[in-house]
């Protein structure tokens, strides 16, 4: 086998290939003008020899349910990524390489999950992509609990640098793939030295070896990643391990560049001048988005005929699979919802009284009864947010059908392996205090990107929690969770809500975040379940001309009807709207929007939270809501400090009405 | 020494201090019916030995500028903390303790910094308060640079728990200090193997000493808490450690509970029988809030006399500073402000262009040079955001007085090591891209609880990032930093205005979060450094009858002045508002606000991020603004396909005066 453009005849054909995909990615970034071509130079050989001598995938069929995965947890080197899926036969044209880093373009500047055929996450945000790899290798598990290894059973990969093992979410993550054991978790370490900043040794000095092996990982180390055997050695070993591998593999930042081994050569395109004399030293013609064809062709049949017997004993597995199993795993692979929600069983207490948080425990456990894709656990508050699955076990490698994760005190890791977990095509569901959502934002924002279905459970959601003061009282949390592009939040008023809220979150397979109530409340005899799905209701109608709307959420819905009573018997004419959704009113049509509200000058909000949520629909001076700090007293003592009692609210509506 | 009320006189009185402290402890929270008995019973010992053997302090100025730190990580350990400062000599009083967890209490549920004389930092969210301590290190090394080991010289001791050790920030930071060789910094890690959902090994199975010895600290171990004598040997080793050290001292949690060991005795009050039979088994009176006065006095004593001739050495060495150093020390003391912000050198490019994050840069720099307290860095990403102090070191170990940070890629880490360095009465920096505020936001919400004059600079602020694409274009962070309580967010328009931003942040010495535009922008005639103390102002008036007020903020306040160009032209009259910061604004008399505003039904908002910000003052309807996630392509391209054009602007606008 020689390759027409090749020069250097010694080295070996992989090499050849990455040299190929080395041009091709700096060719990107000069087209676009922008890009990271450090990694693009200095960590080919490892993206090129993963995927010629160990991925399993199909290139036909690039969401094959059963192919290992690759996280490009550098999401940086896109052009890396895209230009390799080229070089393998993925479905990418040389004109779609043109248009890297454009407006609309199938290979933008970070991977997008979803946009490009082969790329199996978004990326960018550093670390993220590695914590999310470790909930695709618990997917993996309890998958092949589910329908046995002939049917899932594969690697997950990825390929992080330093900047992923700098941030804290990579710990987190590792910590946890340490403990549960996931052996097929597959880690490449670009391990370069230099970051953006300056050479890595001005922040960063940690013994990486001993880092994760306290950790429990297996660690190795390929000193040159052009060292083709080295590192197919590594990976061979890794696949062995009775635990998750990282392989350090040395790498020179955009090497055969003048500026290689430098913060220069990191996140700029190069010089036409550098571009010129690192094609003539790779052996590459000097003309861009020119390739060799038999590199590529080489390198898709390396990959196809690896994969052809793999692909074909999976096909006969599946078929061999019973009618239930292979209609559960084509929800999986359809990311469907595998049961009816209709027939949610939820006995209330005798005195008509629960807490939503408590609530949501026992409707997530009657729907987890029926539905086995559901999976997830908490931040070591599951006791508290009540969001545990009962009669199943805790998942780990011993236990890969257990369904409850234990993730620790590790909120943003469980944000993003929740991710991982959806990219499975599991419904994951992740919880904590509602004040802790900031530690998870980072992931939130990527299943939101990402459009995955996780469930997301805040409970303790308001100066309501009351003893804990401050540091646990959210009040900025709400908006930002609102505010967050693609996100449904919903906060229920009471178990009817918290039923109707379940339905739309698990029917809309979108991503959620579920905002629940610490204390008990009444279960109210006007609130509904079904009109969940408008996101707001009225839920007291006026009897007359319409003095004033009262719009509440969660625990202070039983406030306003509350304060509603103490209206009505004066004589005012009040309408309270339920609105436990204010994303999904706004997907409503504007006639029913405007029959809801309608009224601005006349709407008052309750809710215990930041203002910034509902300007859209009151005005300043109508809000009974809360703009500072919480305090540290009984729930009483601190919802009457800052106005929140049925006098108060009535009274203040009442001189409006006035 | 006897104590009156001890039956078991073979243990020592330190531990007969640590007991009464314990049953003050569980005494609050029994009579607050909250909190967290689980810690006060297991590390009583550590804190009371500290406290009794090791920590620095002025018992008559708790805020003495050289005491030794001592940062409650665990924050939930609140009771065990107020107990011991009250058994040692603190100002408060037991009537104060029988305030704990109730409303306006000085003992609130979590430590609250500024509160309670010998709180030393605001602690709750795990982990954050480890990485606090890493500042405060920082900034115990730094002030020594500029007045001297004499004046300046102290250790920053933490109690933290397994949960802080699970938190990303906590290794975020660790590593940090290992690299910089912090060893003045001193860990006592009470391991007690249980979590609030669960025994600490479904969770967790680290090699502690490998894992830290990693991060280059020195790690040591003491099998029993209650062995004074080994427990004092480690504190004596740490101080004279070369690197930090972390002492994992063994402990169980609830220790003499019938819960002891579970996660039972975790957060909720004991019962009346627990309590009586831990009294019993520690020999104090089952009475509560009585303790021994002997062992109040005896601590207290200890206390005193082993800090007498520090505090007066320290006197001398504080008269013997030069007067210059002498007025900067009480600027450090006293949180002020030491030079005149009315002198900012700023020239201005020939071109008449300059983004805002090189404006800032060039500013930042030129306040430097004047203020010795201001020390910063950026999470890898100076050499874009701007935010290095030129011809300065960058700070480790080896140099103390460098005044530029490399956090690395450890942006959570970075917030709250910055409020450290504001604990310490400097003024710090943290710079990163807006689109990663998302992993600073607990450190932000932190420095807003605490007060702290910490700011955070945020480049990169908008959808006109451009080729990066979505994950790094931030769209909800603006409102999610707006809608925290405490928080000063600035977003100049051009270079006038982040003058004017400078001045006002460090001058009000509040947290601040000053959001900074990647490309050129004109410096507008119309603009004004002064006006940004209003918050907002008129930057084109109206020249008759007022069509439109158009409002808009950084990079979209010329693109606004482009529209109103275009307005005018078509003879409309419109009125043109620079708004760099709402919270500003909105502190200003109701009359001002009317007089830029006071027209909602006219007012149009242009500004590239969420429109959550914007409800106040504008319908849904008159919103230039965005929220979906944005796009990867040129900054033209992007900007054009969400309407960011002065044509559409004009056009839209035009339509509605029509």
């Amino acid at each position: 086998m020689v390759f027409d453009n090749k020069n250097n005849e010694d080295i070996s054909l992989i090499n050849k290939i990455a040299n190929n995909i080395r041009g091709l990615g700096i060719d990107m970034i000069d087209n676009a003008n922008s890009g990271h071509p450090g990694i693009v130079l200095g960590a080919a050989n490892i993206i090129t020899n993963l995927y010629a001598n160990h991925l399993k995938v199909d290139l036909n069929n690039s969401n094959w349910i059963n192919r290992d995965r690759f996280i490009m947890s550098a999401g940086h080197g896109s052009a890396l990524l895209y230009a390799t899926l080229f070089m393998a036969g993925y479905n990418l044209s040389l004109e779609d390489l043109k248009t890297f880093r454009k407006l609309d373009s199938i290979v933008p500047g970070h991977p997008e999950y979803g946009l490009t055929s082969g790329v199996d996450a978004t990326t960018g945000p550093l670390g993220e992509g590695l914590a999310t790899s470790v909930g695709v290798a618990i997917g993996e598990s309890y998958l092949r609990s589910l329908f046995s290894d002939k049917v899932i059973d594969y690697y997950t990969y990825v390929l992080c640098g330093d900047g992923d093992l700098m941030e804290g979410i990579s710990y987190e993550a590792c910590s946890l793939a340490g403990k549960l054991g996931l052996n097929k978790l597959i880690v490449l370490y670009d391990s370069n030295g230099v970051t953006l900043d300056n050479k890595l040794d001005k922040s960063f000095n940690e013994n990486i070896e001993a880092r994760f092996t306290s950790m429990n990982w297996n660690y190795l180390l390929v000193n040159d990643s052009e060292d083709e055997l080295a590192l197919n050695n590594a990976i061979n070993k890794a696949k062995e391990s009775s635990k998750p591998t990282i392989i350090e593999v040395k790498t020179t930042i955009g090497k055969y560049s003048v500026n290689e081994g430098t913060p220069k050569v990191h996140g700029a395109p190069l010089s036409k001048e550098d571009i010129t004399s690192i094609k003539e030293k790779l052996g590459l013609r000097d003309i861009p988005f020119t390739v060799s064809l038999d590199a590529k062709d080489y390198f898709n049949n390396l990959i196809v005929e690896r994969n052809k017997e793999k692909i074909t004993s999976w096909e006969e597995a599946y078929n061999s699979l019973n009618e239930e199993n292979k209609t559960l795993l084509e929800k999986v692979i359809n990311n469907k919802l595998p049961m009816d929600m209709g027939n949610v069983v939820y006995e209330a207490p005798e005195d008509g009284m629960d807490a939503t948080r408590s609530v949501s425990g026992k409707v997530l456990n009657n729907i987890a009864l029926e539905n086995k894709l559901i999976i997830g656990g908490s931040a070591d508050t599951a006791s508290s947010t009540k969001s545990k699955i009962n009669n199943t076990l805790d998942f780990d490698s011993e236990n890969i059908g257990g369904r409850n994760i234990n993730f620790g005190i590790r909120e943003n890791a469980m944000a993003a392996i929740s991710n991982g977990l959806a990219l499975c095509g599991l419904t994951p569901f992740a919880s904590t205090f509602l004040a802790f959502s900031d530690f998870l934002k980072p992931g939130i924002r990527l299943s939101c990107l990402m459009d995955l279905p996780v469930l997301y459970i805040f409970s303790h959601d308001s100066i309501s929690v009351g003893e804990d003061g401050p540091t646990h009282e959210p009040i900025e949390q709400l908006v930002s969770l609102r505010a967050t592009p693609n996100l449904d939040v919903y906060r229920p008023g009471d178990a009817n809500e918290v039923i109707g809220a379940y339905r739309n979150i698990l029917m809309n397979r979108k991503p959620a975040a579920l905002i629940l109530g610490r204390n008990k409340v009444r279960i109210e005899d006007s609130t509904n379940a079904k009109e969940v799905e408008k996101g707001a209701y009225i839920v007291k109608k006026e009897f007359d001309k319409l003095d004033a709307i009262i719009v509440a959420t969660g625990e202070e819905l039983e406030l306003a009807l509350d304060a509603y009573d103490l209206l009505i018997e004066k004589g005012y004419s009040i309408r309270v709207v339920s609105m436990p959704s204010i994303e999904v009113f706004e997907r409503q049509d504007k006639n029913y929007q405007e029959e809801i509200l309608g009224s601005r000058d006349k709407t008052f909000i309750v809710e215990a939270s930041s203002s910034y949520s509902w300007y859209k629909y009151a005005n300043q001076d109508h809000m009974f809501t809360i703009d500072t700090f919480g305090a540290s007293g009984s729930r009483k003592d601190v919802l009457n400090k800052f106005g929140f009692t049925k006098e108060n609210i009535a009274q203040e509506i009442e001189k409006f009405i006035k």
